[in-house]
C-alpha cells in the first residue's frame, strides 16, 4: 500500500521489483512546460503582446490551499529551480529510470481550455500543445502525451484536434473534472466525433477550477475538495453514458484519472437498476449502462482506495472488472502512488499484471 | 430484490414473510398533509392571510419532471381523491397493515424550512409540525414523526426544537440533502447543540429544491438526477465529521435516508487516508472518521443496490457494518422496496433481523 503520508517515508528507495517484473506502465506523469516563457514561442505575436501587457503568468489554480507548495513532493523540485515536472532529465532520473517505466502517459495540468477569453485559450492550448510535443515526446520513446482542447469553442477545438490529434505519440485529450461543464451535453459531441477520428481517447483528470466539484455547497477543506474527488467523475460518466455519446461514438474510449474506482460497481449497479426503470427518458439507450462503461471507459489506480484488509479492495475491483483498471503514479504530486506499494501484494497475479501492464496496452493500443 | 419496474409487478399480494418473521420497522414512509387547507389552521392570522392573498400553494417541487406523476406508485392514489400519502386508514389499509409494519418513521417532504421568506417558511415548519403530531402521531401508536426546522434562521430553529423537539412522538429533524446548505458547517452548530439536547437525529433525505444536487453541472434527465443521488450525501458526511459536529455533539445521531449504501465503503476509505495525510487542516479530528461516522451515523436501505449476484451487495455491508443499515421502504413512492423482496433472502439471517428490526431499535431507541 501506498503511504498515508508520503513524504514521511517515500520517494527513497529506488524501486525495482514492478518495473522489472512488469512492462511498467504509468499512465498519469505530470510532466508540464516550467513558465510562461515556454510558451511564447509556440504564441502568434498578438497573443506573445497580451501575455506581455497583461503580466498573465497562466491559468488560475484550485482555489483551496494545496496541502503542499504546488501540490508536489517534497523532494520533486528540480535542482534547477524549475517547477516540479518541468525539468525532463530530472524526471527521468527521479522517476522514469529508478521505478523502471516502460511507458509514460504525460498529463499536464495547466488549464488552458478554460481561459475565460476563448481565442487566447485556443492559442494557448495550441501553444502548450506544441511545446508538448517538441520538447517532451519526441525527445524519448517512454513518453506519450495528451492534447489540450478548447472545449468552450467546438469548432476551435476540431480544428485543434485536426492540427495535432493526429500526432503518433497523442494519446488523447485531457479535461478537468470540475471544468464547470458536464461533457455529455450535446454541445461537445461534435468534439467528441473528431476525436473519435483520430483516435484520441476523452480523458478526465480529477480537479477543478471552478466551485462545482462537490454537489450542496462549497465544502471548507481541502480535505474534503479531495475525498469528494469521485462526484463530478460520477456525473461526467452518467452523462456520458446517459447522452448517447457511446452511440454518436461507438469506438470513443474514455479514461477517469485520479478520481478512485472502489465508487463503481455503487454506481453502475445503479445506473442499471435506474436505466431499467426510466428509461423512456433516453430511448437512444438500448443496452445496459455497466455493459456499455467496461466496453469504452478505463480508471486509473492513484489515489487508490485503502481499506485496512487489501482483500477488500480484492473485491471491489472484481465486481468492477480486472480490465478496467490501469496503473498511475501522480508523479511528481504530493499522493504520488509508489509503483511497489500502492497496489497489494496479495492481490492476484494476472490482475497484478494487468493494472501495470496490459489494461493500458489494450486501452491506448500500445 | 425489488422489482426494477415496481410498477410493473408490485404492490399486489399483501406481504407475511417479513412482517410475521421481525417487527418489521419503516424507517421512511411519506406520510404528508393533502393540500395547504391542511396547514391553515396552525398558521398565524397574517400568514394565514398570505397564503389566501398570494394563492400560495406550497413549496415548489423539484426541477425534474418526475417518472411518475407525484413520483408516486400508480396504486397509491386514495379513492378519496387526496394526495397519495395524505389519507391515513388509506395508508394504513394499504402498507402498514398488509406488511404488518411495526413501527413507521413518518417522513413528510414538503420544503417549508426552505421558503426564501424566512419568517414565513418558520411558520410553516411550525403549522406542519403541529399537524402531523395531532393528526398522525397521536393517532396511531405505530407512526413515529420527523420535524421540520427553518435552518436558514438558526434562532428560530432552536426556538422550533425547544417548542415541539420534546415531543415523545418526534424521533429527528428532517432535512433534503439537496437544500442549497452544507449541514456540517458552523452557521448550523447552535441548532445541532439544541437538537442534541432534545435527543433529536439530525435526518438527511435525498432530494433537491436547487440545482446543487449533483457535481460538474446539472445533468439532463430525471434518469442522472436519480444515479447520482448519493453525491450531495457524501458532501454531507464529510462536512458532518471534518467540520467537527461530533466534538461540538458527541451524542448527536444522524441518519441518511434515499441515498443509497454501496458508496459508503469507498468513502470510508477515501475520508480516512485523507484524514491521515491533511489533518493538519482539522486538528480537531483527534480519531479515524470512519470510527465517528460507524459511531453517529445510520442509512436506510430505499432504493437498494442491486447487482446481479446479491452476495456482492452483502460483501459491500460486510464493509460498511452490519449494524450501519436500517430497512426503508420509501412508501408510497414509485421506487418503493417491497419488504419482502428488497433485502435478499440469501443475506445471512443475523444480518436480516439487523436491517428489519434491531438497527433501528438502536437507532431511535425504540
Amino acid at each position: 500500500m501506498s503511504s498515508p503520508r508520503p513524504d514521511s517515508d517515500a520517494h527513497t528507495a529506488p524501486a525495482t521489483d514492478v518495473g522489472s517484473a512488469y512492462q511498467l506502465i504509468d499512465c498519469d506523469v505530470h510532466a508540464r512546460a516550467d513558465t510562461i516563457e515556454d510558451l511564447l514561442p509556440y504564441l502568434p505575436n498578438a497573443w506573445q503582446r497580451y501575455v506581455r501587457e497583461t503580466g498573465f503568468k497562466g491559468p488560475p489554480g484550485p482555489e483551496y490551499p494545496k496541502i503542499k507548495p504546488m501540490a508536489t513532493r517534497d523532494d520533486a523540485h528540480p535542482p534547477d529551480g524549475k517547477m516540479p515536472g518541468s525539468d525532463l532529465a530530472f524526471l527521468i532520473e527521479q522517476h522514469m529510470d529508478p521505478y523502471q517505466v516502460d511507458r509514460a502517459v504525460l498529463t499536464p495540468l495547466y488549464g488552458a481550455e478554460l481561459e475565460p477569453n476563448v481565442d487566447f485559450g485556443s492559442a494557448l492550448c495550441s501553444a502548450y500543445n506544441d511545446f508538448m510535443i517538441e520538447h517532451w515526446l519526441e525527445t524519448d520513446d517512454r513518453f506519450y502525451g495528451s492534447m489540450f482542447v478548447p472545449f468552450n469553442d467546438p469548432e476551435a477545438s476540431v480544428r485543434e484536434i485536426e492540427r495535432v490529434g493526429g500526432h503518433p505519440k497523442i494519446l488523447q485529450m485531457l479535461f478537468l473534472v470540475g471544468s464547470g461543464a458536464l461533457f455529455g451535453k450535446r454541445r461537445f459531441h461534435s468534439i467528441w466525433k473528431a476525436a473519435e477520428k483520430k483516435n484520441l481517447a476523452l480523458t478526465l483528470h480529477w480537479g477543478s477550477r471552478l466551485p462545482a466539484y462537490a454537489a450542496a455547497e462549497r465544502p471548507s477543506f481541502y480535505l474534503e475538495y479531495h475525498t469528494n474527488l469521485a462526484q463530478t467523475a460520477m456525473t461526467h460518466l452518467v452523462s456520458l453514458v446517459c447522452e448517447g455519446v457511446f452511440e454518436a461514438c461507438p469506438t470513443l474510449r474514455v479514461a477517469v484519472l485520479e478520481c478512485g474506482v472502489a465508487w463503481l460497481p455503487a454506481l453502475m449497479w445503479r445506473l442499471d437498476k435506474n436505466w431499467r426503470s426510466c428509461r423512456i427518458e433516453v430511448p437512444w439507450i438500448k443496452r445496459r449502462p455497466s455493459e456499455t462503461i467496461r466496453q469504452h471507459v478505463r480508471f486509473t489506480s492513484q489515489p487508490i482506495e485503502e481499506p485496512d484488509d487489501p482483500r477488500q479492495l480484492e473485491q471491489i475491483i472484481d465486481m468492477i472488472g480486472h480490465e478496467m483498471i490501469m496503473f498511475a503514479s501522480d508523479y511528481p504530486h504530493w499522493d504520488f502512488d509508489d509503483p511497489n506499494k500502492a497496489i497489494p501484494q496479495t492481490f492476484d497475479e494476472t490482475l497484478r499484471q494487468r493494472i501495470f501492464h496490459q489494461n493500458a496496452v489494450d486501452f491506448y493500443g500500445f
